[in-house]
């Protein structure tokens, strides 16, 4: 278990080295290639240096509440080329491991949804049936009325055989109510990403895993998650790109979701940034679980 | 460890023994008394038949909605004599504690409440001064404005000390972001009980744990909770009532609350009814966890 990180930054030799390892650079975004609304210095440069030399890439983001057009209009405003074909969500890994991975048989193969806009735009563009989500009719204060018509099963649709919960910044105590009743009559339980923050504004905010804990609390089941570092999300991304596992290095700034993902995943290689969460000293430790292949101060380092 | 439970039904002479040795009784409500809004026969007569043998009685709820005057009316409404001084519920508790127990100096010493009506009046009838619980301005949909203000603590109140997490049927992405900042910036962590599930309607719903495990999962942190079995409600309940420990029986439906609740408060005794959740298969596994001292199959059978 015991590895040393290789730091990049400043070692031209290496870092050519580095990039002619790989075909593919999964790339995480917020703390790497922005922070916030601030795009750091030399990241555009630092990817047309990459496609230049003909390396894919792509960009891999536990966000459930964009779906990858909502996501590509964010790289855009950024300054970020990309096309949308570039870009892997949680909502959208999650739309694909529904209906390539579970396929659940019909007509029981509805999802109960917890959570925005981009979640429902992708479930839409894989012809996935959904109730809940930012339908306004669960937007409302819980009545007397609904314990009986929950627990009598009328307010709810027999069809719903997946609960799928990702961020809802309209959470309430309706919703949950429902996606626990479905669950406890049987439902799969599907989390977009198990996030417990969301980082914002140099702060923290509640993330997707706030909205599925409760469920977890109350019924005892963890939900599949369908976000880095679940390997659910490193499979729908192989079975979308087709790529070489050995070929692709995954870049971010998390050890503990970022580069887990890469290592679980057995990629190539993978590479830390200092420019967001983890810090050197986390990998450098005695004893660290998570330690990166590589490291560089900052993304735009390896443009040498 | 090993110990087997006394059935008491049906025993004449075992049930006065049993009512000797004991001067006061803590009695669950839900499960004990009743099932939701079904009063379970003979409950009246044999808290008249305890009272009119000069045993004290007194009413232990983990309900954190009700303040104790809400939780007589629902008492009375039941057809339940009884008086104020006679409840004890989570609200109060936490009330209790926070005044007499806690006692942080002003003027950082305010409550940030997630909870409804019965938390405030139990703190107002303490004198504890709160903001949140049922003030509407705090019912609204979050905005990106309050990513900003959360962040730089403007839209906080500084006096915050105490964050105090009951059930909320009016939860959402706001409240729960402002209970975690309040954290973050070191604030005391409280919850009115840790009950992952609410029954009603023979079925459950969110408990009071559902609004504080967003939190936890988020800080890392774990409340003192109020509630059964939570030790801090034994303290407060024997610091009202000034009674010996060995003379008090806990009597409820649930192991690992109520039963649990009297066996770490050294009780001298702890008796267990088969109207609600519990049944007699749990203690009488091999290795059970939690065994009553007694059971009876309703409270009714200790009119002998």
């Amino acid at each position: 278990m015991s590895s040393t990180s290789k730091c990049l930054s400043g070692d031209s030799a290496a870092i050519n080295e580095f990039i002619d390892k790989f075909d593919i650079f999964l790339l995480d975004c917020d703390g790497v290639l922005w922070s916030g609304e601030h795009l750091f210095p030399g990241t555009v440069e630092t990817l047309e240096m990459l496609r230049s030399k003909g390396k894919k890439v792509v960009f891999v983001t536990n966000n459930s509440t964009k779906s990858r057009a909502d996501y590509q209009k964010k790289l855009t405003s950024m300054g970020i080329p990309s096309n949308v074909e570039e870009i892997f969500a949680s909502a959208y890994s999650s739309a694909i491991y529904i209906s390539r991975i579970l396929k659940l048989p019909g007509p029981k193969n509805k999802v109960y949804v917890l959570g925005e806009s981009g979640i429902e735009t992708e479930l839409k563009s894989e012809g996935i049936e959904f109730i809940g989500g930012t339908d306004p009719a669960y937007r409302r204060d819980f009545t007397p009325e609904d314990y009986t018509n929950i627990a009598n099963g009328s307010a709810l649709d027999e069809n719903v055989g997946i609960v799928l919960a990702g961020l809802d910044f309209h959470v309430n105590y309706l919703k949950l109510s429902l996606g626990y009743h479905y669950l406890a009559r049987g439902a799969v339980f599907l989390a977009t990403n198990l996030d417990s923050t969301l980082p914002n504004s140099h702060a923290f905010f509640p993330g997707a895993g706030s909205i599925s804990i409760p469920l977890i609390n109350m019924t005892g089941q963890q939900p599949t998650a369908l976000g880095k570092p679940s390997q659910a999300m490193m499979d729908s991304i192989e079975g979308k790109f087709q790529f070489d596992r050995k070929k692709a290095c995954m870049v971010g700034d998390r050890l503990d979701t970022d580069i887990r993902f890469g290592i679980e995943g057995k990629l190539g290689g993978t590479l830390a940034v200092l420019t967001g969460v983890s810090k050197k000293e986390e990998w450098e430790a005695e004893g660290a679980p998570v330690v990166p292949a590589y490291y560089v101060e900052k993304l735009s380092d390896l443009r040498g």
